[in-house]
């Protein structure tokens, strides 16, 4: 790509961007609209319906200053330490690249400038020059100079690793007080036991009691055992939407309730089915219905104290280990329920299944991508298509494909990817939204990660990605080779794909046209309102990636940084705001995404030593490729004292944190109605009594209880 | 090698053997040699003198019939579970090896030997014969016979995962009713508790006793801080071997007491150096000398019940997961004092150090292998030394040369080996005897791996040990050339290491010259009686990599099966022998070692399948290699499976077991009795007090307060 092309896709990316913005200046000012761009703020009443005035139809920037002045502790308590921890992701990210930045921009462009390696620089008219004159390729092989480079790399790292110590401690210090300063909550006290062995003449329910009884008597409080209710809850779902219908029709404006589901009652359904019979059938299904709501092998066993719990969650229970598995339970409404119909050996099976698909989707992915990277290529399209040759010829046809249709077409087939992930997620035995979504982040950041940067990286210069991983030895000789080489289709990915995912983000796109596909059939807006939740699944990787691409090009090509950087600040100042206006916490994990991230970071880390061992060796100063190598080994050193020293705090907490925190509800008199609460905390939302009034149970589901 | 030379390597074993047992035989029943071949009966006073006859000259075979009627319950009461799990590795083996003994020689043999690939056999003469006639090998290219082989495999690997899953079950039956049948002993309520933190104005013992009455008030029952004693325990050596020489000089035959350390007293000592002195210099140590015995900052903590010093062990205590480090404590007897003087910093250094020790050690450990292969080849030989060409053309030098020679070099290098390998061990940081022969036995078991099989196979063809690792790709094609090449160095090599190591264990050749230097030196023999433990970590990994050979060859090269199978049988009889007579437990880990057998018979399997897909396809018929690829996988899947279902148990008892087992315990009167000497049971024998007498505790450590 040259010059040109780049600031071609800079004018049109930068035009989007300021065009989306000062869209939703007014879009977001339209009453009409309240429900998709601050359907939080409504569903908390603090929105009120303005009367029109000219106001409405300005852009305004008063946004962008409510979002800026939120404060980290505002933040903790509106949409709970989740979306701390995301924030502070990317704070952390503009850390590092403000820092590689200036190293990039200041010392290693200039260096990478005034090489001559490259011989058809033409400096009379800079835009017709390949971008590759900016980049590590310029410098002469065997130049001193690249000892800049070389120490370049030493200092990110050190900056990296010292930041990412600091990060973790911090949010590790966070969740353990997050958990000090929060309410008695039932997953707390509650542990999820499964397989748990069929005695003959005793029900599941009779075996639960029996056991906990026998081997927790001072802490074990009550059980709820899990029942298969799939029949059940396709009623309920039924009933839902027969129910949704009503309302609407009735256009009550005061039924503004929190709703989590899909856009149910968007086309319509015949009112004149009776939800009476409906509740008829589920209250026959609830009472006798054995069928239905048969028994699983699993139940909610909840104790006296978190200390309990945890010690019975810890603690292998049976002389089998696979019986009586024990695991901390999730938030009553995070509970993934359609999934307790699993033994061990199925659940087992299925999780085999999951990662032979999630091989199978990356592999079959790598289709798409390969034709995005033959679109970037103009003249193979030519061959493929001769008769576009008149079009292609064009100077703004030519500059549009090669310098932004590609990556936009990659970025489409990439959005399917997070809701494939999280359905295979499903799948694979989950017991809770929360574990499902952050199990998707893992997938959707390693695919990321191997679709969108191995993948550009290999098939663009040739196809042995699924050869390369083979040898090992070959590795930096190779991305050394091919990496350099896709520099500039990154510096535009990160234009296109970055600034524009920003951008459609902040104007929420697909649901604003749902929203006014469904307007004219919809007499009323806002009774149907959703408050959705942040998807953490697709946005964490995303901004991953571009950390893996800011960390292996920064001294590539340092002209990546500056696209990076303000790609980052949008993202500070858009998902402050839609914390703000737009997403409400579904579940809280209490910062359980960041050990995903310390990951990702190391990773982008040691593949940068393995690009630069490689670039060193083919810059001819195989010396600086021998003083690269121990820079990855201390990485992973590094990285196997923070597993050490911050991982447990993710995965459970301390005997002396539940001690403690148990000590302080003692002598708490509030403490006996919530054991009461506790009692039916996990009775399945298909069990509730079915009421189609409006009250909010905050212990039980609020999901359904209070909807339907 | 041809027929004949293996014929004379055959001839020499046999030969030894058969003189071995019946040195053996003779020497047993010298009372003189009674130390060295029943120094266990001697110790348990069952063994008497007894007087001169005929019969202790003429070799008898009755000692033969004793070990052969040894039933495993009496194995279990005499030297524990760990014997018992160790003969049973033995006797899994054979029955692996007789399946596929069969199936090799009935089966595959004839079908090798009637194959028409190698053009120069010679079947007038078969003692003219290369090996290789026997082999894989000669199969013809592409022959349909190659199906034999395949469903061979396929059977093999179905009948050994079988076994393996019956072993692992079985086993962990026995640990767990050994774990309900065992008294209590103050390993199982104990924990040992490392990196305190140090806090201002209180000392170590303050801050634990302050730590666990806070969060273990109903189970925390006493506490025992470690000191360093290192200058202690010098002085104290001192005192032993001066100790030693004094009861020797009193040639009392009375003193005859368990003693596990090396051979003091051996070269004598000064005997005016004065005992008074030492033990003057002890007592002042231990009441004054705060650098001496200062503290560090772990100690044991006992508890009330078993199940509270579970808990406490497997639950992380502290916010800090770097602090208050917990972990079951081993046996009292079984603790490995001088480590105690590292932090958690240093402890995880030291591992490192010892991981990159081994790796050096694997490397250097080629040379010497090396140099071996090159003796296999004798014209190589002549070429480096011209002058031994004319004792080289022998026809019986050659055949010893060829035949004896390398395999008798290679295992005296890899004597040397186990006891560094204990010795990293020892300083990464582990704090019983138990797990550093554990950690020593998977050290010696990959070493082993690498330098004797892989080593062999690929510095027999070429020099490319290092770079084949890195090419996984081609790994299955390299091994199918190179492993078949190397048929008849093994087998020789199971006949002279196998079937000499078995004899040099029965003779126990080393002790036996020990005793014998010794004997002149020393007025009386029995007053310094030893009574040695059986190294684990030498013995498991020895035959788990005859089995390895064993898995590995039996489709390629099925003559090393009826080898293989003499072996495993003189294993049989002479440690049941040998655990009768001379090995006493020291420590019981109760089948610990069972999951690095199972491993080591996985990697086994999964090698076996590599090689038969490299080989089908070498053979012309890549249909069969694609038929193999999944049975790698199953292998593994079924291995996963195992680690689920079994490896939990042999980490920690659930809270089931030791419930019941503290219940059990309850209402023993006994128990406050058993608690009062539990409170001292973890003192380190440095600060017992000093006593030159003979009386043993149970509880205290008896190894130097029943000496000193």
């Amino acid at each position: 790509m040259i010059v040109s092309a780049l600031l071609t896709s800079l004018a049109i990316n930068s035009a989007l961007c300021v065009l989306f913005f000062t869209l939703y200046s007014v879009l977001r000012k339209q009453p009409s609209n309240y429900d998709i761009y601050a359907p939080r703020l409504l569903a908390e009443g603090t929105s009120t319906q303005r009367s029109f005035n000219l106001e409405r139809l300005i852009p305004s920037a008063s946004w962008i200053k409510k979002a800026w002045n939120l404060s980290e502790e505002e933040l903790l308590s509106s949409s709970g330490l989740d979306a701390v921890v995301f924030m502070r992701l990317i704070t952390f990210s503009l850390k590092i690249f403000s820092f590689a930045g200036i190293v990039g921009i200041f010392v290693l462009l200039p260096v990478n400038c005034l090489g001559d390696q490259l011989e058809d620089v033409d400096f009379s008219d800079l835009s017709n020059n390949s971008l590759d004159l900016f980049t590590i390729s310029n410098v002469k092989n065997g130049s001193s100079r690249l000892w800049i480079h070389f120490s370049a790399v030493y200092a990110v790292t050190g900056f990296v690793c010292f930041l990412l110590y600091y990060e973790y401690e911090y949010i590790s210090s966070r969740r353990i007080a997050y958990f000090y300063s929060s309410k008695p909550q039932p997953h707390q006290f509650t542990i999820l036991v499964r397989s748990i062995p069929i005695s003959p003449g005793s029900s599941i329910s009779e075996s639960v009691e029996r056991f906990f009884t026998e081997y927790h008597p001072s802490t074990y409080l009550s059980h709820m055992v899990v029942r298969r209710t799939n029949k059940i809850r396709s009623l309920f779902d039924k009933a839902k939407k027969v129910w949704g219908r009503i309302t609407q029709l009735q256009s009550d404006p005061s039924h503004n309730k929190y709703q989590r589901d899909g856009c149910f009652g968007l086309f319509g359904h015949k009112v004149d089915m009776k939800l009476e019979d409906i509740e008829e059938n589920v209250r026959l299904e609830q009472s006798g219905g054995t069928s239905a709501g048969e028994e699983v092998r699993a139940a909610f066993v909840s104790f006296r104290s978190r200390y309990g719990a945890a010690i019975a969650s810890n603690m292998q229970q049976s002389v089998n280990p696979t019986q009586w598995v024990t695991e901390q339970a999730p938030e009553p409404d995070d509970v993934f329920w359609p999934f307790f119909s699993a033994s061990f050996m199925r659940r087992w099976i299925s999780k085999l299944v999951v990662i032979v698909a999630c091989i199978l989707l990356t592999l079959l992915f790598l289709i798409p991508v390969v034709f995005v990277q033959g679109l970037t290529n103009l003249s193979q399209l030519e061959v493929w298509f001769p008769f576009l040759e008149s079009i292609l010829t064009m100077d703004i046809v030519s500059q549009v494909i090669t310098g932004y249709l590609p990556s936009l077409i990659l970025l489409m087939f990439l959005k399917i990817v997070p809701p494939v992930m999280e359905f295979l997620s499903s799948i694979q035995g989950y017991i809770s939204h929360s574990d499902i979504e952050n199990s998707a982040c893992s997938k959707v950041l390693w695919f990321t990660i191997w679709n969108v940067f191995f993948a550009t990286v290999f098939s663009g210069s040739a196809l042995y990605q699924a050869s390369i991983v083979l040898e090992i030895k070959s590795i930096p000789s190779r991305l050394a080779v091919a990496v350099p080489a896709q520099a500039s289709f990154f510096i535009a990915y990160v234009l296109t794909s970055g600034w524009t995912s920003t951008s459609s983000e902040l104007v929420r796109i697909f649901p604003l046209i749902c929203s006014l596909i469904r307007r004219p059939f919809t007499k009323s807006t806002d009774n149907e309102l959703e408050v959705p939740s942040i998807p953490y699944h697709n946005n964490i990787p995303r901004i991953l990636l571009f950390g893996l691409l800011g960390i292996t090009y920064f001294f590539l090509a340092p002209l990546i940084l500056p696209f990076l950087l303000v790609y980052l600040c949008l993202q500070y100042i858009v998902f402050r705001n839609q914390f703000i206006n737009v997403y409400a916490p579904m579940y809280e994990t209490a910062g359980k995404y960041w050990p995903i991230v310390h990951n990702g970071m190391i990773f982008s880390l040691v593949l940068m030593h393995a690009i630069a061992v490689g670039i060193f060796t083919l810059k001819k100063r195989p010396l600086l490729s021998t003083f690269v190598v121990p820079l990855p080994v201390l990485t992973l050193l590094f990285n196997e004292y923070c597993r050490k020293r911050f991982l447990p705090i993710f995965i459970a907490y301390s005997s002396e944190t539940l001690i403690k925190k148990d000590r302080e509800d003692q002598n708490d008199t509030a403490m006996a109605e919530f054991f009461n609460k506790l009692v039916t905390a996990y009775q399945d939302p298909a069990f509730l009594p079915v009421q189609f009034s409006a009250n909010t149970d905050s212990l039980s589901s609020p999901l359904i209880s209070s909807e339907v």
